[in-house]
């Protein structure tokens, strides 16, 4: 069973229309202006010991962060679930916290508690916590018919850093991911948009997510996707994960507005579609004018 | 390395004296007047796949309400983090659903949000939320010398369920701890404590941690402490864990409001003893007036 039919079928009948839940359609729950997000994090599956402590602690609390920023949300606190076993040395503890540390620094958020519990495979539970401005968030479900698609960043590094290991770039974007938080919070204080998610499942599966949640289908341009400039397959790249770049719905009366964006953050926004009304949470991929049949849409992690 | 030793060593510079925090001391957090913990359940460690969704669920949701009990906070909400693979059926799903739902039902919270991952060994995280009222809470460093040591309810029950299954009734102290929710808010409300922990590492550690966190001794009298008729070896039951009573301190005078709030809320409160400023964090335990060696003070999960 996929993941969204599950949390359909079995939990979404437990928030009982619960405002704080959100619908259970976000990765974010709000109470009051508290924006709250919960991520799992298991060896094997989101990260190899091999990675070691910093690599390991600086991921799971960066792409928490992703979290907030899709919501436009400022960081506040965190909570860690940590996980040790007869392998969690003293080496991998400092490391750990160290690499915890550099991320509260670079974001400004604190650890305020959790729990530690031993087990044989490591998993880490982080639980974050951050200010929404007036009680306002980014959702998934309030982008309009006609709205323009934009993403920040580029697209598929973390997958190319991870497969072919280029260079030191892509390797940091695929273990220190940048969550768009400043992106999430100007959106959202400059009336820019109201609509957002992150890139976890990938690009195209994401995007998905964005139609069904505001009931639209989607039209977008390959050759407007952002890509760095060493890659090469890009249907591969808009199916890979990973990256936390923001896709985004505006009006287009706001293009020149999101330009401006661009420049005071220094970080591209780049339009690379439109929602429409046409056929359902359907996404239509076209290159140089011509439709391309998307065989596969992302991944589940 | 004991999990102490490792928060204190590790996580607590993260805390950075962030009021939030209190100090990385109590199992909660508490973000103006909204009181927050983190529990994680793994497998083996704290439950068997053998036991069912209905029962993992059940304890799973318990357990962290108690943390709520011990801080005399008000359950609001919780998120939860649900590992899955490939033996997790319809079946198991259904019972786990019907189990959140049914301490949902007895303790008025709801589910607002979570994440879900796929996991060879089953783990499950919960993040509680509760509301502290004026945002005041019980917290484990307020007791003072002088002060009665009393807890709630029989101690033992569990470590009986699970150990020697002698009756349905030990085996559902096991499975289902009531966490004591009222106890905790009258205590507040009726302002007859400010210090309390709940029974999870076992009667004697817990009352440890009071002792290390209020920088105190304890007195405490063996044949005070409540167990229920059918048990032998009182020593290795006030070592054993997850009983989920509440241990709490209170003003010598405070004595008759007690008994009077045992009546109202239909719950055994014992006076077992009282806090000291001889020689510091140490328990002694009476038995008859005769002082008994305590060998073991309990366990880490």
């Amino acid at each position: 069973m996929k993941e969204f039919q599950l949390i359909k079928k079995f939990f979404k009948p437990l928030a009982e229309n619960q405002k704080a839940a959100r619908g259970l359609e976000d990765d974010v729950a709000q109470i009051s202006d508290l924006v709250i997000s919960k991520d799992m994090f298991v060896e094997d599956v989101h990260f190899l010991r091999a990675d070691g402590g910093f690599k390991i602690a600086s991921k799971l609390l960066r792409t928490n962060l992703s979290d907030l920023a899709s919501a436009g949300a400022t960081p506040l606190y965190y909570m860690l679930g940590f996980s040790k076993n007869k392998n969690t040395d003293e080496k991998f503890l400092r490391d750990f916290a160290r690499g915890l540390k550099s991320v509260q620094s670079e974001f400004g958020l604190y650890l305020i508690g959790g729990d530690t519990v031993t087990s044989e495979k490591l998993f880490f539970s982080v639980t974050i916590f951050g200010k929404a401005k007036n009680g306002k968030v980014l959702s998934r479900n309030s982008a309009k018919n006609g709205d323009l698609i934009y993403v920040s960043g580029t697209i598929g590094d973390a997958f190319l850093g991870r497969t072919q290991k280029l260079s030191k770039y892509f390797l940091d974007r695929h273990f220190f991911p940048t969550p768009r938080i400043k992106l999430g919070e100007k959106l959202l204080t400059k009336n820019l948009a109201k609509c957002a998610i992150d890139v976890s499942d990938g690009l195209l599966a994401d995007l998905q997510h964005l139609c069904e949640a505001s009931n639209l289908s989607a039209e977008i341009n390959l050759e407007k996707i952002p890509f760095s400039k060493n890659s090469e397959n890009p249907l591969e790249l808009i199916s890979a994960g990973d990256d936390y770049e923001l896709i985004f719905s505006t009006n287009p009366k706001n293009q020149k507005k999101i330009s401006a964006l661009a420049k005071e953050i220094k970080l591209d926004l780049s339009c690379i579609g439109k929602f429409t009304e046409a056929k359902k949470h359907k996404i239509s991929l076209y290159q140089k004018g011509k439709k391309i049949k998307i065989t596969q849409l992302g991944y589940e992690h």
